[in-house]
């Protein structure tokens, strides 16, 4: 791994890390009244484009980070559908 | 700009598109009592990594999002250092 990737992996540990605990927190606390299901899935698609674009660039660090937000993405739209209206 | 440069830019437009209405509402509300100061600062931290990684790859895509959503998150720390305890 050549360093630009180095720099690249500490910038996908620390944004994503950032955005785990807002995942953690609607898991427990199953409030997604903050979460609007539209907006969701526009940055589900533009990380799907990210990680198509890590891929093709190609880019280690962008298909690590990109899919991990994906992943917590989609949980975010999971929970946004599961929890609504209760 | 070649093919997979324009897919980044759909993928830049989509994921900050998604992010700014955050930074409108917290504007307009001026209610930060949901986001955490070490979060931002982490994030912020972490763009700024990405923005670095951008710029040495290089990916004018990612130099484009990642100046968006620097200039976003900065929006979002000084909202929650002005408007806290109030």
């Amino acid at each position: 791994m050549n360093d630009i990737e180095i720099i690249g992996f500490i910038a996908a540990v620390l944004a994503t890390s950032a955005f785990l605990p807002q995942v953690y927190k609607t898991w427990i606390t199953k409030d997604v009244s903050g979460l609007s299901l539209p907006m969701l899935f526009l940055f589900f698609i533009g990380i799907m484009a990210w990680l198509v674009y890590g891929i093709l660039k190609p880019s280690l660090a962008m298909i690590f980070a990109n899919g991990i937000t994906l992943m917590s993405s989609f949980l975010l739209i999971y929970f946004k559908i599961r929890y609504s209206n209760k």
